[in-house]
């Protein structure tokens, strides 16, 4: 705690869903401290929220623009180690950019950012300034995930085949961003959200999954993309056809108009030893099945589970995490990462275990060729 | 029971799977009763197969057209009224053909034929000879698919937007048909199958179940088509997007290398007001999920189902009813409509819900159209 | 099927329910044929019974005792190997003691008598005759019960510990006895159902059911039985404590005023080394746990299974068998017996495999145990 | 947060599992902040504790007697409002006191205190000093714990006849407390847990959660409860008949040695309308059964649910909350309560619904009640 990483947040004010979260999976493992923030582009509004929070109102600032200088300006022991950015889409880039280049860094939400070449410039920009930057594909966060992997990469299901992945919502399903829903408005608007709502918004967490459960890159893809939902100028709704490296098929689907659903994000990944499953609204729990033996549920918090499941866990089997536990992994490896950094000592290599500006880029470039491929009615490759 | 239909069988002989789940499917309410065969292109396991089921030898035939000559000849209320054809795909035809131009009814395995003009003539002789045909497309016959046909068409899921219809298996995840699994070696030999193995096999069910359920036809689709086990001609792994008439969006697919899986045909429709689920492997039950109120869980055997699902159910709630009875109903309801035939009674409505000789040509295009695509690969329309 | 079974029915005459039953069992595996009946107190209602059945009218009795005498005295390979006796609890031990008498084997439905006097009774006069006498304690016919049976002999689970079964249903929450539902007269009829209601009709069923997968004996039980609806002479609540032999611990319940449960009875068997789970609602499957490792579902059909799961299947992994193939399997494995009995050959181990009449004693002396401990509020030792 | 309540931790030392846990629920919402702490009776552990969290050294204190003195001592805006108690069973009732005594409120774990008469003290010091005193019976802050209250209180189930609760474990089915299991140490001492291992550790929960979720007290109760493991002093199994007030009948049991069990603690409450369903390890579903309409799954997050239920979620339909936000509603609550008082405002009341000294009370009766019927093996009346 005398190490508590000191962070400031960019959005998040008044009745942001998506702030309090990073705020709630900060604060969970006492490992970070919120002592700035520009919450809104209202300077009215960050302050209301500025001091709801507790903070210092000398350190609430009105634009991302002077928080980044004023903060970067204060004694190295007293400003912000790490920025957090949860604004809309199309205003990722600009923030991430100004932290950055004041060597101050960052952990941002997905997708990165609204273009191919944003991110590009962000992936050089944190070479260069010698950053860490964590992305929050947070359902990577979940320890089952993590077991997922580990069994995957220990060879478990043998050669890899097939990958179905789907995120199947209903939230969307009525035009609800012409009825005040602030979340909707942004997400379904082409001058914040970028070119697509359902991928961007689930689809690349999706796509997002299978690569980090598998490690496998996809070299092309065919996507059925529909806005269902008369006069939305984005997708609600796409359905594609992946080939992953390898010879692996896949599908991968996401949708917002599918009524009554929550968040089940799916995974089934199948090898030619054994195949697994994991629910995201079940969280704790993953299957592994077999051509000849029992099916077998891995619960989390057991002692047969890998190191990488154990380190993210943090109580014991049969009382559930969720969604907030599998967010506040990445807070806490990020934090554990920069306490290793200031104390010049090598990070637990577990904690390094976050999506990384890479995993940015790769998300981004898949939400174009998806639209892409949805568009032009044809395969799209990747790269 | 005096009314007992009298059927004969093609195939089935000893050792096959399919044949005896249709006898036990036929025995099961006491309405039909075997009286004839021709169980196998050998004439001696032929015999064998008739004297292990107590049959008069005289009625032990050694080749289809045998039987079906010498059956018609036989005094009316003594010869069949029916045959049930269980044998691999390439012989449907020739069998069904011989069958239906004695007047004799039929049930008829899926697929129905190999190719799309064996199809469309047997739907020209069913016409003309006046005979009734049915195709076992099992799975429509479990109750609470004809509740989930019930719900959509009484409008209570609004107008349909998606449906998610996936048939997973994993027994064909090695090279079995080189390893003596005689269900494997005729369902991937071109031969026998025709032009397709998984499709043919599993995909035409998750076809059927989607028409069944929701009435709508493809319009259009587009296959990724995989054989993954080497040396296997035929695929064995499709995955699908669909076009359904009325803008209706869709995903199928069908696998038989995805290891660990069983039998989970899972079919999900989503419409504007509500969505439902099915999975085959938790027949009794059918959940419903609505935007703002609880999932609900519909229960066989409840008075509050439609007159389909009551009329296709045995036995009261929570005491399940499985594959044999769904399969069952198809025979019931097949000698229910026969017997009121043969009194000259108008058969009861629901009981001449069973599939039809055109949906085993819908079927067999669907195979046909599918492969291209996967060939082609590009969009097909249905016709 | 020349060897096929021939047996007569008494009770289950229109709109009985479990007569159906039991007729659909005998029928599905094709080793039996219903030949005669005395379906009905009423003689009119028995013939027509007969009639809807397609039998001799000569071989529809107006008296089980008729039926007996005159079936006797039938040419060896015509009269009746068998009779079932579905009728309610009061007359089964008239029923079953007649046709013991003339030497024909009975299957009878449970609880098998009124009193602990006249079971054993039953219990003399069938080893008196060398009849067979099979009880339809059904739910030990399912093939996963059988392997829950066969992994606690193999010493799978250690040594036990605590057993907790439970039989809940809901449809006796309301007085429909008095609002015409015939089911429900009889079994809350004292002068009928006997001195016990919920512990006769479905007690028993969890008492078996804990006794033949655990082959434990009850020592000592303590009842607490309530009889919620106004009016009701017998219980329909009843929670026990029990003691088994070698200090195994247990609850047994059995409610018919749960509302909303249907048939989800369900059993838990406690090891020092595993534990065991299985509810008759999903069947197919049997869930194993252990303190160090994943959960296992170990799922019907399969050939890492048990020969006593094996010989008791009908069809593969993941298409669902149900209640009726249970209960089929008393009929198929009685049917086997006979035949090999009739051939003079010893039957097959596998097929002598259901409750016999001591299963019945057993139940009748719990019963009366149970419903003891309830009315003087005392442990009550079983024998 | 300028009106975080400052609180202090009593145990949870070094290693401890639920110190860990009660921090980071209190982290969670950002309501409280630890300022002071007696983490061990080690003082040096003690101190290495309170380094690892960043305290004051000051503030960390080598007893309980020690800092219950000296923070009351601090002037207002500094000193703890409240402590934390999270030491062995044992200790509950001096800590308690010595802070109570300084008027410092107090969150405890349970069991609240090894005798009657230390509870019955307990009470008396709160209403005289005017503290709060909150419960950690942690699974009554579960949002659809809160529904299914809400359900039973606006009578939706009707008149309530029955519930069936229980709670197994396995952690304890090997004597790991000879084998250095710390937790399972002092769970099994007599010295530290008191009368009851599995009754005090668990029991109490589930008593507590019938009575929430019903309202309703016991009457009298019958125990049957053994010692599994030999050598073990007291009880890890437990299984009880429960008479509740207004002729509602019950089984509640509590084990430690159900092999495989992690935290499966589980309630069914039936009435005469509809009944409930609630499971800990599934806990954002809530199931609801009715005699005549389909079941249904009420969801965590969905606007259709109670205030009570809304007030105590944190995130979205479909993301799960966990152990950890259940436990830290407790924390969350009682800090609103006490930001109010300490503004003089009346507190919202959805943040008074804590459990309370009373709770405490009531449990350790039951405690104490469930052991003397174990032991003399007859009913025990509760008052």
């Amino acid at each position: 705690m005398k190490d508590k990483i000191k962070y400031g947040m960019v959005g998040g004010g008044p009745g942001a869903f998506i702030g309090e979260v990073h705020r709630k999976a900060a604060a969970l493992d006492g490992h970070l401290e919120l002592v700035a923030g520009s919450f809104s582009s209202s300077a009215e509004k960050s302050k209301q929220m500025g001091e709801e929070l507790g903070l210092d109102p000398r350190r609430v600032y009105s634009s991302f623009e002077e928080m980044a200088k004023k903060e970067a300006a204060l004694p190295e022991d007293e400003r912000i180690d790490m920025v957090s950015v949860v604004t809309p889409n199309h205003l990722h880039f600009p923030i991430c950019k100004a932290f950055i280049e004041q060597g101050i860094h960052v952990v941002c939400d997905k997708p990165m950012t609204n273009t191919i070449e944003e991110a590009e410039e962000l992936c050089r920009l944190v070479e260069k300034h010698e950053v860490l930057f964590a992305l929050t594909h947070n359902y990577t966060g979940y320890p089952m995930v993590k077991e997922a992997r580990h069994l995957v990469q220990s060879g478990k299901l043998g050669s890899l085949r097939k990958v179905v992945v789907e995120y199947p919502q209903g939230w969307l399903a009525e035009p609800v961003e012409e009825q005040g829903n602030k979340q909707a408005e942004w997400r379904t608007d082409p001058q914040k959200a970028g070119v697509s709502a359902a991928i961007a918004d689930i689809g690349t967490h999706a796509e997002n999954l299978v690569e980090y459960i598998t490690g496998l890159q996809i070299e092309k893809l065919f996507a059925d993309t529909t806005s269902f939902v008369e006069g939305r100028a984005l997708e609600d709704d796409a359905n594609m056809l992946v080939h992953y490296e390898g010879g692996v098929r896949g599908i991968l689907y996401a949708s917002q108009v599918s009524v009554g659903e929550e968040n089940p994000l799916n995974i089934r990944v199948y090898g030619t030893e054994a195949s697994l499953e994991w629910n995201q609204e079940s969280p704790n729990y993953l299957r592994v099945k077999y051509p000849d033996k029992p099916e077998e549920i891995h619960k989390r918090g057991n002692l047969y589970l890998s190191d990488a499941a154990g380190f993210n866990t943090r109580i014991p089997p049969g009382h559930p995490e969720g969604f907030l536990e599998a967010f506040a992994n990445i807070y806490k490896n990020v934090a554990l990462t920069l306490q290793a950094k200031k104390n010049c000592k090598e990070p637990d290599k577990l904690a390094t275990d976050f999506p990384t500006v890479q995993d940015g880029l790769t998300g981004v470039k898949f939400i174009h060729k998806a639209i892409e491929s949805g568009k032009e009615n044809h395969w799209v490759e990747m790269d």
